[in-house]
Formats: C-alpha cells, structure tokens, sequence
C-alpha cells in the first residue's frame, strides 16, 4: 500500500500553483505556472532517485532502474497541465500517484524487475494548443513534431515558441522510448461510478471525439440604420445550426455529447452585426459507427445551410480520435488488483479522451479511474475523495508491481 | 462653396492613421491610433488660425474668433474615433469638414458675427467604453465625469485612465461652453438616401436605442464524460432567447432594429461546457413607445427563462438614449440652404446614435447626412462618393454662415 497521506499532501502542494480563488487550478499548458509545476515536479522525482529526461515535446520522463536493463519498462503518468478553470485531480492525480508508487517502492526497499517511469505529458487539455493529447500524440507517431510545433494559441503563439519561453523544449528525441506496458489513473470526470458506489473504474476503452472548427460568415453592418432585412447577420443564421448539433446529440442519445464550448465573433461590438462566428464544436460517441453517423449528419447539416441569405458557413474537422479499446492483459492485471485490494469496482468506457488512447497504439495500456463528486470536472470546483485518491494509488502500485514483477 | 479637394485629401490623410489593409481604418477611441489622429487635426486647426482647448472628457475644441466675443459660438463637428473595423468617414468626415468650412472662411476672408468652433468628442462609437456619445453625454450633462472615468474595456482599462495614458485628459472644466447653434454632418450609415438616390439628407431626429448586458450563466463541464441531460449549458440554453430577440424586431417590423454584437464564452475551451455567456444586446426604434412596448417585451423573454433547468438569465439595460427630434430653426436653416445650393435632398431620421442626440439637449441642433454606398457603415468597405461629400461640406458651410450671421 502506498503512503496515502504524502500523495495527498503533493496534490494539495502542487495545487497552490495556478490556485484560483474557487479553490481550482489554472495552470494551462506551457505558461509559467506550467513551467513552476514542472519544475517542482522533477525536484520531487530527483528527492525520489529518479533520473529525468525531457523530450523535445516537453513531455517528460522520470525513471527508476529496476534489476534488468534489458527490459522495457512499464509507463506510469499522466499530465500536469489544467484547464484555464479546471481542478486540482484531473491530469496531476495520475502523475503525482506514479511518484507515490516509486516513492513507496523506495520506501519498501523493492526493487523490480524491469525499470519504471513515470511521465508527464505536454499539452494533454488542448484548451490552449489543439489537439488534446497532442504530446502523447507526437510521441506515438499520431502527429509529426513539425506539426505541434506549428499549432498556435488565440493570441497566435505556437507550440513551438511556448515550450521554448518556458526552456522545456528538451534534447531527447521523439519515440525512441518503448514500454511493456503503460498504465494511467485518472478521475473519471463523470458521474457513473458516483451513481454507481464504486471506488474504482477499470476502464476498458475511450470513447471517440471529433473537433470541428465551424465558421459563420455574414457582413459587418451597423446596428442601428441597416434594415433587418438588408442584414446579412451570422449570429442569427447560427442559431438554428446550432440547434440541430444539439438535436444530433439527442438523436443518438444516452451515449452521444455535442459541445460548443467558444463562440467568437469578429468583430466583438455592441452596435455592429458582426462578420463573422468562429465556433468550435466537438462530437463524442463510444462507437465508431455511430459517431462516423453523427459526422456526416453534421456535414448535411451545414450543407444545408451553406450559402443561404448570403450568409456562407464552413465546417473543418481538425481532430478525429477514434474509439480505443485498451490491451487485455493489461486490464486484466488492474482487474486482478482491485479484486486482492477487495475495492468496489466496475468495468467501463472513458468519456474523456487521455494520453492512454494515443499510447494504446504502441503499447499495451489501460486506465484506472476514480470517482469525482457530482461527476463534475473542467471545473474549479472538481472534487475527488481522499479515500478514492489512495485507493487508485493501491491500484497503480499493486497492477505496476505485477507488471514490472513477471 | 468650400475647397472640396482640400477636404478629401484631408480625409484621405486622416484615414492612413489606423488604416487597414482591406481600406478601412482603426483607430479606436484613446488608443495609440487615435492619439495620433488627434494630433494631426490639432495641427491642421492651428494651422487655419483656431484656438484650441481640450476639455476634462478629452473633448476638442477648436475657435475661430468672430467680429462679437459676446456672442455664442456656432458649433460643427463629430467625432474622430472610429469602430475596431470601421471606415474612413463615419465621425472623421463631420470633424473635417467643419475644419473645412474654417478654412474656406479664411480663404474668402469671411469674418462671421458669432465666433466658430469645431469639436472633436470622445469615443462617439462606444465599440471600446460604453456607452456610445459619452463625451458629448458628459458635455450635456447626461452622465458624471465620474461615471465616464470609471467605464472598462474589455481589458479593465478605465476610460480615465486611456485619457492619461494618450495624454488627452484636458484642463478645461466640463460645460462651461455654451453654444448659439451645433450643426454635425455625417454619412447616413444607412441604405435611404442610396435609393431614393439624394445628394443630402436633412436630419430632423434620431431613433431611440436601448442597451443591456445578458448574462446566461449554467455550470461549466467536461464535453466528454458528463451526459447531455445532466448538463446545464448556457449555449444551448442561449439559442431560444437570441431567437426570442429576434422575433421581438420582426414583430415591430420595418422601423425596428435588434442586433446581438458580441457572445463571451466563459471560459471560452472547445472541451468545457461554458459556465456563462456574456451577451450584448442594442434594441432601437423611431418611436418612444414602440422601443418602450420592445424594452418590456424584451424583460417579458427574459423573465421566461430564468432559472429553467438550473440556467439563470439576468438583464441589465446599461444605456437609453430615447429619440430625439432636432430643432427646428436649424433644420430651417439646413433645409435653406440645400435648396440656395439645389442639391437633391429629403428629410429623414438618423438610425444611428450621433453626439447630436446630447448637444440637442442643451443648444439647437441639427444634422446633414450623406449617402454611404450600400449603407453599409462599421464596415471597412464603407465608402461615400467625392461628390456627395463636397455637398455635404458646402451645405455646412451655408448654414453656418446663416446661423453665425444672423
Ligand atoms: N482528461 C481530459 O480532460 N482530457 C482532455 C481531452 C478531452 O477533451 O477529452
Ligand atoms: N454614428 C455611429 O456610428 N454612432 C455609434 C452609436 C450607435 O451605435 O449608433
């Protein structure tokens, strides 16, 4: 078992950087709060015996040898960065619960088999950088380093230039790493284990996301002197696009999501119809048909109302992360934890999308979740029981150890 | 008859501070851009013999002495800031040719009975401190100098503290001037005068608007994991009251206007559920009673849907200007003089705010319009023929010389 009282003393720690009054978290990927909670993460990991490398993502690595360099070692992480209003679990619980685990090897004097690392991904929100995961997604070949680089933030800085201001742009090459296996903990950011009483989720697989950039283009005019008739007014040739991407949702109901998290219009005046909406959508379905359903009927749905009244509107998907199923033996090896640690438990589907899904292409992956009250997260109010946390850590070590163990 | 190339390469001049690439300008109020405007027009007016003070409001006066100091001045003018997307004539076109019409006075040594005065008023647009005409409201009385100083743009700046950044907060007290008569000339910003294909527009009032913030404020989300029912997103939330707005202009159709310029996502992440939109909203209408009859509807919608499923609505009207009918012995001595000219005209009401609704409050006020090609105005395109603005010029400096010589 691990030391339950220092892991939570690190997440309370580590959550004062980027501590918002609400008791949440803004650390968004690569600022200088990123940069203040990398930094005190590797002081703990080199306290910890580890030693570091960081690639030229940003993502980094922390290792401990175990007896047998020769063989690949199992993976432990998650990510660091937050959301711009997110909480103190979602991303930094899997991180700091793999150090716990190394820290209680050490502790135990255990030394295993195959080496262990834990690591922390760039860049795995996407609420500044698109797309999420995109550090995990370099590192398995999804996206190629030139590609990351290249995506800009609202402000027009990119990938590239923001790992450089914070100096984590590293030296080790991209995908020069292989893993036996790689296991995530996680919250799981939604309300089933909540309703369901269950301490622990042993996730079998992610559910499937499409980003959309969809743009709105009428004519800027004034408020007041311009006929309603003359106008050419996006806002008001949205609102029924809009409404048939919610109704898409219901159609494929219970399973289905459609957010539009920004509406940015241009320009953004009082009296003056703007020219153009830029908003984003993002689609989610845990079966790959269906959400391929739910994407060509958001095609006929702008279709329709493409060029209508003047007004021109254009959909770009620019992220498409199939459904994952995650490796047997993986699951298999967290099942068989939950089952010695005697936790309630329950199989199920990631409604998120995690680095484990873009890993799972290269190695065998599984997650662990636990639950997180109101099934709330992307929320500064994001909560998650001290119990739970150490009893996902249990987990992490116990399915680490058979893993790393033979 | 004034000297019209003189007054277009002006105009042309003025419009390359802040000029845009597609032809438009930005020179929003107070910042660097319209320092920089401001200068020029200092200078030009200094260079025609005027006098100059800057009032409290950053308000600029420019004199030209008359054969009685006893009398009250003649005031002309408009404004110099423009929309973050605007065009080169609204606002710039009434300050310049009042300079014009000073000028053509030196050039034919016209001394006048009544003194002279061109004014340039702060942030005539609103697009960056609202509301709208707030110089020429703080002038008039409408609102405290106090109320003015404390408005916030976007990024928190006080409106008083731009005046101090661009160094334009003046030593002269608010309302110390008083004025026999103020004349402004304008584009129309409107699509009427276009089509029943006149030169002039004789202004003889100008609609009421009515301005509020509309908050709709639900729960912040992760877009994956958290189930449609479960959620109470103010986006989907919004669609219906917007639509709801729109109607409301529809019902009070063909003088009606609604506009919603600006939607503010809260935060504003393709992966979260907002927490809140941020929305504006600019209702106006010729007639006092129909944009009141709009005004309660609008409270009507509202009210139907607060606090449904957990979404909570709130209003607040944040500016009214009611319409306002100019006076008649200027509008008199307008419509004299496009007659002596023989220029195509017609009366007609403004739809747009001008500093003219606050001047007419205190001084008998009328106003000159042009047409604007498509009456497309806060639009970089927005575009007026020479030849309507050396009409619009000479007929400012015909009634000026009426009402300055008695
Ligand atoms: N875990 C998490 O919040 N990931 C962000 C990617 C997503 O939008 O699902
Ligand atoms: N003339 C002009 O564009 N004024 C801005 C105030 C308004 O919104 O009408």
């Amino acid at each position: 078992k691990v030391n339950g009282e220092r892991l939570w003393s690190r997440m309370m720690e580590m959550a004062q950087i980027g501590g918002t009054p609400k008791g949440g978290v803004c650390r968004v990927t690569l600022t200088e709060e990123d940069k203040k909670g990398r930094d005190l993460f590797i002081k703990w990991c080199e306290d910890a015996g580890c030693t570091i490398e960081i690639d030229q993502m940003g993502n980094l690595f922390a290792r401990r040898a175990g007896k047998r360099a020769d063989l690949n070692p199992i993976l432990m992480g998650s990510h660091l960065d937050s959301q711009p209003t997110g909480g103190k679990y979602d991303g930094v619980y899997g991180v700091l619960a793999a150090l716990e685990v190394i820290e209680s090897l050490n502790d135990l004097d255990i030394v295993t088999e195959a080496p262990i690392e834990i690591v922390s991904w760039t860049n795995e929100e996407g609420a500044r950088f698109s797309p999420a995961m995109i550090g995990s997604g370099v590192f398995t070949g999804e996206f190629t380093l030139e590609y990351a680089y290249n995506q800009k933030d609202k402000e027009g800085v990119t990938l590239g230039e923001a790992l450089d201001q914070i100096g984590y742009k590293g030296e080790f090459p991209i995908g020069e790493r292989t893993y036996a296996a790689s296991i995530e903990v996680h919250i799981e950011q939604g309300p089933i284990l909540e309703a369901e009483k269950k301490s622990i989720g042993v996730v079998t697989g992610v559910q499937g996301i499409r980003w959309y950039d969809l743009k709105v283009k009428g004519k800027e005019t004034h408020a007041g002197p311009c006929p309603m008739h003359l106008r050419k007014d996006p806002v008001k040739a949205t609102l029924p696009i809009l409404n048939e991407i919610y109704q898409l949702a219901e159609q494929f109901a219970p399973d289905s999501r459609a957010t539009i998290g920004d509406i940015v219009p241009t320009p953004a005046v009082r009296n003056t119809v703007p020219s153009e909406l830029n908003i984003t959508v993002d689609l989610r379905h845990p079966q790959s048909e269906i959400l391929d359903e739910m994407h060509y009927r958001l095609q006929e749905i702008i279709s329709q109302y493409h060029n209508q009244n003047g007004i021109e509107v254009t959909l770009e998907e620019i992220w498409h992360s199939p459904p994952v199923a995650f490796a047997q033996d993986v699951i298999e090896a967290i099942q068989a934890s939950v089952e010695d640690l005697k936790v309630p438990h329950m199989k199920m589907v990631s409604g998120a999308g995690h680095d484990s899904v873009y890993l799972s292409r290269v190695t065998p992956t599984a997650m662990i979740f636990i639950p997180c009250e109101d099934g709330l997260s992307h929320n500064e109010l994001e909560k998650a029981e001290k119990e739970d946390v150490i009893n996902g850590a249990d987990v992490l070590l116990n399915t680490a150890l058979k893993l790393a163990m033979y």
